[in-house]
């Protein structure tokens, strides 16, 4: 990770805590994955959830993603007011209400395409009844992660009830955020799609899956489709789920020593700046580049707590690893973008949650 | 929370997820503890950290807090460029490198007072040699947090480092977040406080503790000042630690079921909306108005997933009262307020972490 602490030098102009990202290394992610998508013959629409920017969803266009997966109709809009209208995928399910319909129709303005989730009959003919007539839908299974989807018995179900609408299956294989579970959910994901099509009995259209720890599991048949996120920048989980190498996180955290003492030092990163997200598996809120035995074991609003000492001085600038980079780019309005030369770039998705 | 159950219905209109706050329940939590210090002769000066909003700050301004407490220099400039200058004191350490300088040189120029805070040698020098001289500047005291701040005796050297700048001594009692241990907090506050001045040897000017928890236990000799931040909203964690009423909660997140199964609802409410802040003696990622059962035990970017079943239905509306409001505001740009009428007001100082 030498070329995140030589960032930390390269930005000392800047006060702390800020988002920093390699753009070496983020267009490596973003051409490789498509790459590794091309040879196989699967569509890659990137989840831009990840990094919330229309500038990224840009970059990851121009490489070849043939549209995008947003989480919220919201995102879509954004992304459309900011000039990409797409192809777009809302992987989440959405209740149809009038205050939901306004923002839909506003999103098939912006966009060449617009696809929704269904997992119900509820939403099946909420979508039915009120959604423009050009807006498909996807019918979400559950391939083991217990969050929306359904079974794919059901699944096929709700694709007769959609009928013109219905344009394929899609899953989230996102049980393989587990040490040594990704294999098995990336097979998970391929077999609940299938099941899905054969319970139709006749061809699904895409069979979408998705996720950055199951995606080289799940690319092959009968996935047309992958919606990774995590990949175009990599986190610290990532690393250890052995889906990111060190030399492909492209994201940091910029944080200042602001005070350190016989038994512990205080990062000005707090849970406003890294998120409290951190899966069981791991002992940190992020990992700090060239000290990686250093555990921030507490985060207050503004405070990031390491019990140790000597590590550090007041002062000292570290760059820190966040563990899961989606809930931490949304906590900022922009970042860095370290390449040929520094520029800011927004994160003009940010928020956006409707 | 009856109050929180009629805000759902009266804002059918709005899209979810969404924050809201009762104005009627603000003001009164507002003006109630501007009461109880001015009974006691103390000052408050609110922690704007928790609503980030420039309105709210007004209001507290309004009600009789004689300035306010900021995070961060970022958010002392955000509040001074939305027309507010007051009496400021930014409550963390920061070591004044040349880009912290020149926010401080920006927030100096819109406020009446900036107070900093200084904690070692190192950030006693850097502020000596480079704040402008009307800056001052508190010591803090670790009253047993372990965060930052240092014992009393090196806090009085840190005053006579400091020399004309010197305002006073600051404690925080954050430990007074765990069950039970919010009135022996507030008393390490004073005590903390009071052997800081001891050590001195002459009358330190302000004496500064502050939490909510703690806000009633410290409320009394040496203390000059109190600094609470999340008393004008409240949250669950208040509730249950004793230091709001179920009537106080001002604030929740609005969310909709999108998924209700055999075994588990889903909410459209995830960690971008409701963080994933939860103290290790609490269950659930937030409490369910009118569900209080119902337990909200794992949270993605933008699903809620409670395991139970037949409590709610697709399409149905709830609203979430979050453990720690402090974060899950800072993931807003807005909030919809609800008084006589309802309407939209900013966290114009969301993020602003610098």
């Amino acid at each position: 990770m030498r070329h995140l602490a030589s960032i930390v030098a390269a930005t000392a102009d800047l006060a702390t805590p800020f988002l920093v990202v390699d753009e070496q290394v983020m267009l490596h992610n973003i051409s490789r994955l498509q790459a590794k998508c091309d040879a196989a013959g699967i569509a890659l629409r990137p989840h831009i959830k990840t990094h919330k920017s229309s500038e990224i969803a840009r970059r990851q266009l121009d490489a070849g993603a043939g549209g995008v997966t947003c989480a919220t109709l919201s995102e879509a809009i954004a992304l459309g007011e900011a000039g990409i209208g797409t192809d777009v995928y809302v992987s989440t399910p959405i209740f149809l209400n009038p205050p939901k319909l306004r923002l839909l129709e506003q999103a098939v303005e912006l966009h060449e395409k617009l696809t929704l989730t269904v997992d119900s009959s509820d939403i099946a003919r909420s979508v039915s009844a009120q959604a423009p007539p050009e807006v498909g839908a996807m019918v979400e299974v559950d391939s083991g992660l217990r969050r929306t989807g359904v079974a794919p018995e059901r699944a096929s179900h709700l694709a007769d009830e959609l009928g013109e609408r219905f344009r394929g299956f899609a899953t989230h294989g996102g049980h393989g955020y587990r040490l040594g579970a990704a294999e098995e959910a990336g097979r998970d994901e391929r077999g609940a799609l299938a099941a899905s099509e054969a319970a139709l009995g006749r061809p699904a259209g895409v069979l979408s899956a998705g996720s950055t720890p199951t995606a080289p599991h799940a690319m092959g048949p009968p996935v047309t489709e992958l919606r990774p996120g995590t990949y175009v920048y990599g986190d610290h989980q990532q690393v250890v789920l052995g889906a990111c190498r060190p030399e492909e996180l492209a994201a940091a955290v910029v944080s200042t020593v602001i005070h350190a003492s016989d038994d512990r030092i205080v990062i000005d990163a707090g849970a406003k700046a890294l998120s409290k997200d951190r899966a069981e598996w791991l002992d940190s809120y992020g990992r700090i580049v060239d000290h990686d035995t250093a555990v921030i074991d507490r985060l207050n609003d503004n405070h990031g707590m390491v019990e140790s000492s000597g590590l550090l001085a007041v002062g000292d600038r570290v760059a820190v690893v966040p563990n899961h980079i989606c809930p931490v780019v949304n906590l900022f309005d922009e970042f860095a973008l370290m390449g040929d030369r520094l520029h800011t770039v927004g994160v003009d998705l940010r928020g956006r949650l409707r």
